[in-house]
């Protein structure tokens, strides 16, 4: 590998200047002529900058980018540290199988920083304490040991059930996600409080857990099993989507008969047709939570590790819920 | 910068075993004692490995990350990179406002190699080409100087309009992209050719430009100028989907009364009640050859440009599709 000393010598020129030019040194006397010369050098002779190389990685766990979750995350996390003179590095990790990955890279050292997501397990969060590189966890769960960002669901649960009850709904159903995962059990409990503080009584058959293929299926299982309800807080807008597409399938209208509130402000809110009425985070703000508590990280390894609480809570009123109608009228 | 001199002579070993364990070499005769000593000491050191880093950059222009056509392609690129022992970079780039972060990027040298995919420029492309660093286009453009991965267009479009023909439609509409774009004219070039094979006559008024976001639009302008039709071909699977929604919100049926094949294949495709009926290109297959590709450039800088097309074409057989009703029925 070429050094900046051999361009220096190559050119006849000072190492000083060499590196002033290839490390973007500003207000320096060097003219635009041996800058463009350096450069030149630099490219014919291969030379690679080691100090200027700034990274911080991605990494996604055991979910898809393809989920735009994920992809509206990253694209506003490389905006951010672009601006901060960083690259964005992406790696997408599934455990158990490949482990390995992570563990290879973070023994290259080759990132400064790490922003970690989607559904982690002790294997990761292991591999990433020990490999010494500073990082921040955007998700949910109980870990005291490592720097979380978080949404706060139990809130977004309470106030998305809130939202329904100041609408008239009295009989709110929850489809909830798998209720082994934190983050569903999270949501399950602000639902309840919700519920309790309006003075309304908690069904348990109103609790329905549900996948992301199978938001149609549900639409049906309510009608089998004759729940009653008038409304439903869905925990994604996947979910929420087919859903809605299962009602109206079955002949019901949204939100004339049932109204649906989505957790999420993902590209099918306003690709549905109505749109999709919505409880979601700010994102930008969650962004730049993430990459300014690691930019600290980075400037002092022995920051005590924190969880951060993103309150950051908005409502896309779409059309998907409605006020109840009273029996009088 | 600490270096692989300093650890050695900081552990008391030789340079060469460090080097061994470092850069990875395996069947050495290291002791896996002196191994985990040298690990060890590399990470407290703040040791960083310059030789290792081995980076592809997926540059997306002027388009969302949030479109799955991209994000999926990214996290194939991703899966197949690291197998090849490269990290994945990710930058977005909106021109002509953030010209400057692309050409800071590449002065800069940090990656090894390039996929070039979005909406691309003449700014964007000389950037490219004076920055030394081999790179692979993905996408609709000419340029005979480049090395690019392109659809074949033409064939996608005249291959859906003859699965439409086959199954009796002669009244096919083209909902297309804006026509001054290139890929937008090979699928037009296609859906005529298609026609003419089959000596069906070509209606100007079937010829219908759309965006992302009138999908609906589309569904009500035909009806609004009473333009027949049995089935359409919609360029992309958010148009379809949104003029699936529109034909249905006017009381029309998919596919009873008219049949929607669209090209692509997005998550829209399964979510879609009912699922979206689909020519696209094999994902994997495209991925495949743009890593190829550029590993030959990598490998050898001098290799002519050539533009290199795709032909794994598939279709999915959802629910948008259907045979034309014979009058006499």
């Amino acid at each position: 590998m070429v050094t900046k000393k051999e361009i220096a010598e190559y050119l006849g020129i000072s190492r000083t200047a060499v590196s002033f030019v290839l490390n973007n040194v500003q207000n320096n006397k060097i003219s635009e002529e041996t800058k463009e010369r350096v450069l030149k050098a630099a490219k014919e002779l291969g030379y690679k900058s080691n100090e200027a190389q700034k990274n911080i990685c991605f990494i996604l766990c055991n979910r898809e980018l393809n989920d735009s979750r994920y992809s509206l995350l990253m694209e506003d996390l490389e905006g951010l540290i672009s601006e901060i003179g960083y690259n964005l590095m992406f790696m997408s990790i599934k455990t158990p199988s490949v482990i390995s990955k992570l563990e290879n890279f973070l023994e290259r050292n080759e990132a400064d920083g790490l922003v970690v997501t989607g559904l982690l397990d002790e294997m990761i969060i292991n591999a990433l304490e020990q490999s010494g590189i500073p990082f921040v966890i955007y998700g949910v769960i109980e870990n005291e040991k490592v720097n979380i960002v978080t949404p706060d669901s139990e809130r977004i649960a309470k106030e998305a059930v809130q939202y329904l009850i100041d609408r008239g709904h009295e009989k709110i159903a929850l489809f909830s996600g798998r209720l082994d995962l934190l983050i569903h059990r999270q949501l399950f409990e602000g639902y309840k409080k919700a519920l309790e503080e309006n003075g309304l009584p908690f069904n348990k058959l109103l609790v329905q857990v549900i996948n992301q293929e199978s938001g149609y299926e549900m639409a049906n299982r309510m009608k089998l099993l004759e729940i009653e309800y008038t409304a439903a807080f869905c925990v994604e807008n996947v979910i929420q989507f087919g859903v809605l597409q299962g009602l109206r399938n079955s002949g019901l209208e949204v939100p004339g008969d049932i109204s649906l509130l989505g957790y999420g402000f993902t590209d099918l809110v306003k690709l549905s047709s109505p749109h999709l009425t919505t409880i979601y985070f700010d994102r930008l703000e969650a962004a730049e939570l993430i990459v300014s508590r690691l930019k600290q990280l980075i400037a002092d390894k022995n920051t005590p590790p924190r969880k951060m609480v993103l309150d950051c809570i908005r409502f896309y009123n779409g059309d998907t819920v409605g006020f109840i109608k009273n029996n009088g009228e």
